[in-house]
């Protein structure tokens, strides 16, 4: 592995509300999936964080959400494709025009909470969604929990030419199959097993499941929770890590790494 | 006067709720308004109003409002100008992304209602919309009702380089001063009037007032109200008097007059 | 038959968006159920609609819904029992606020859309939803479409102390089970069939299936849908066909028709 | 002074957006004011924070305020005294009959933020809303910073029977005409300040302005700010002070003071 990618979901403030630590966060981030004001974020709150990350040379991707702010974007409701195809465009068609306001670009695309489940599972809903995405992005990248085979809206999003983006979870386990398993509550994080974690992923590519099994993880980012207790030393730990391993840090390119290597060539 | 242009609010309904006429009113005008969500619209209601205009090749601004769906945003609301700057941004961007998602361009920035109201009145407000109008306009273009001078959001739009569309209104009356005096209610205008005041303005560039003053309006594009029950019938009555005075009919360019002197010499 | 209810949701306006019509509608019911904002209605939608139901001497009931605007309340969405609860009384609470201080009582509980849907099959949150209509009405009534039996609400609320009123629709086709098909579209409905199927209703207490069975209707209200194109003529045949057959209207007693049976001897 | 209400503005939190401290606080107040879903609050909230008031026995009032999530109510909105009316009556309404389902009665309303401002200003808004409170109040209360003479809503509501609670806030400082001097920030307040101005109000019943004139405080509850960095250690040092100085604390009646000397002849 030669380079890795660090993000994190960033701008969930609301109006008068404070969700996370974007402040301290951001610096140590290579890429944000900013909220867009359906499921949290607001106007004000997005330009904000686009500054924060601007400053700190943040690549910056649209984290769009169910258009249900009372629960957080974390319930499932029943979409019709039109509407996902819609809800991402206006989402993330608000925060890019925010980006080109500031002289930057949309760097990609992250489905948020109940969203990204419905998207997992239904082909209908993941075809309008690669739709959007394709029109929204000058250069359409997906972010996507590894292993993302076999998942509806990653099979159809490599299908439209859109580069899918692996990610790793350092802070939470994985069962058998390679899927996360989520906490109930937000609990600190044992930092030593985000150390052993990262360093069996950079080592193999792959993590232990609970159950003891090898999993590959084709990941190219690490994704943070922002919204844990210690997710700044969680943050850190992992800087650390890739920093003891000599590995560079730089935000998901468009053209991939073949693209890097014909590049290089 | 070579070209006049025809603008409506359109895309004013919201999920279930239908307003105005749009399927019938759109192949009459050449250029649309259309609600982004915070007083009307929804992501739904765009795509579609976006398409109707398409078709009927009507090119599409942005009308953004304030955050108040309840109010159809006619309520005065204190928001700062970095707020005033952030919704605009926000709104138009949303319904840029869609444009450009159909191969169209975002074509100018309408004020909606009370918000309007405010950049008419607010020298700091304005600074700030006029700063998003800039950012998110390909060529950035401001429709206002004339006269405009000596108003907020025209003059500071003037010195920001955005060229700025005085509007007439054919189915409202003129005070000596030339404010449009509102109707409380919606009620059917009387057509015999519509066409009295556009030969008026097509002849000579200025209106009557209700006390009898001549009130010069320079103007480039005729406005439309979409809501009154006779509003297809005011629609026919202008297309037939523009007809009958050879006035041609197109979307106001954002060149200006000059430009297109420039361009044909 | 001694005595037959009709009922209609009503103030389903939100805002600047009419919808139904309701001052017309209202004067020919004995019932009526009304929006409290979280799928359509608002504060000033609910007096106005409250202030005509007293003119007409109509009892009003609460129409709650999911907290979904855009989605006019018909999207499911994923909550818990204690959401259903505490949003059933939250819409409810506020409805009969502003029937008390209009002198009225709140009459009955009617669930909107998917969450009647969702009402209709989930037990659990049938249990949250019937103690929230035992604690905000003052003798629980609450609306369901007939057969009532054998779904989760209805079941549970006769468990609790709550007199469940059955529905018979008369501008809709029933399948075999007595379950409604829904019309896609809103179009205006035969006259002669509503006729023909309130005549058979009052004679057997039965409805023709569209396949031909006979489906047992122990229904006590008729339910009318007031946003269909011919919905005044729907309430008027049956007004029509009722004063006919000599059948009294009023509004269903909360004591039922046994309690009136034991107030009479 | 016999006894003394301590109240503070509690259930503030919306969705998964937490703001205050209402578990640490509640068991220190006798009255709490709840916010009611629209500038905060929802009926998760709500029924949380009622839970939490029961088990302490602290009474509950509404916290009306206006419908403005993204501006937290403290924006200024040009509504209509129906508007005001239909508002307090909806919210109080919605919370009323949570607390009726707990057993408990609705004890005051207290407007909130722009509304109270508004409400402060406006006599018009102010009769309507004094017509809600009376609507809703079972036995109506009104709390408002002393002095309260003067004020709009204050003037009109004790014209209506409704009872005034004057607050004295010993977290803020005065201007020499008894008017608030709001902190830009929310710091840490000094607590030899506190507690030298809530000594100086028992002994006296006014308190000293910024300039050292004094200001008379006709007060019956001492308000605290829930949201400032040491607001708990505020509540402790309050409630130290009254201890010391044998005063009684109690939430306020509503049959007044001169009931009480009534009830005790």
């Amino acid at each position: 592995m030669r380079s890795i990618d660090i993000n994190c979901d960033c701008g969930e403030s609301f109006g008068n509300w404070q969700m996370g630590a974007d402040e301290s966060l951001l610096p140590l981030l290579t890429t944000a999936n900013v909220a867009c004001g359906f499921h949290a974020g607001d106007p004000q709150v997005m330009m904000r964080t686009i500054g924060l990350a601007q400053e700190h040379r943040v690549a910056v991707g649209a984290h769009p959400g169910l258009p249900d702010l009372l629960g957080f974007g974390r319930r499932r409701m029943q979409i019709a494709p039109a509407e996902a195809h819609s809800y991402i465009l206006y989402q993330a068609g608000a925060l890019k025009a925010m980006l080109e306001a500031r002289g930057m670009a949309l760097h990609h695309v992250k489905p948020h909470g109940a969203l990204y489940a419905m998207l997992n599972d239904d082909s209908e809903l993941a075809a309008a969604a690669a739709q959007a995405i394709v029109e929204v992005c000058p250069r359409p990248l997906l972010y996507w929990p590894a292993p993302t085979k076999g998942n509806a809206l990653p099979d159809v999003a490599a299908s439209r030419g859109i580069r899918v983006i692996g990610e790793v979870y350092v802070d939470l386990d994985y069962d058998r199959h390679g899927r996360l398993i989520l906490q109930r509550r937000k609990e600190a994080v044992d930092l030593t097993r985000v150390r052993r974690r990262l360093e069996e992923f950079i080592a193999t590519g792959s993590v232990a499941s609970v159950t003891g099994e090898t999993v590959a993880m084709p990941a190219e980012s690490i994704c943070i929770h922002g919204d844990g207790p210690n997710a700044l030393d969680i943050l850190k730990t992992v800087r650390d890590v890739l920093a003891e391993h000599q590995t560079e840090i730089g935000a998901a390119a468009a053209e991939g790494p073949a693209g890097r290597r014909a590049a290089a060539s």
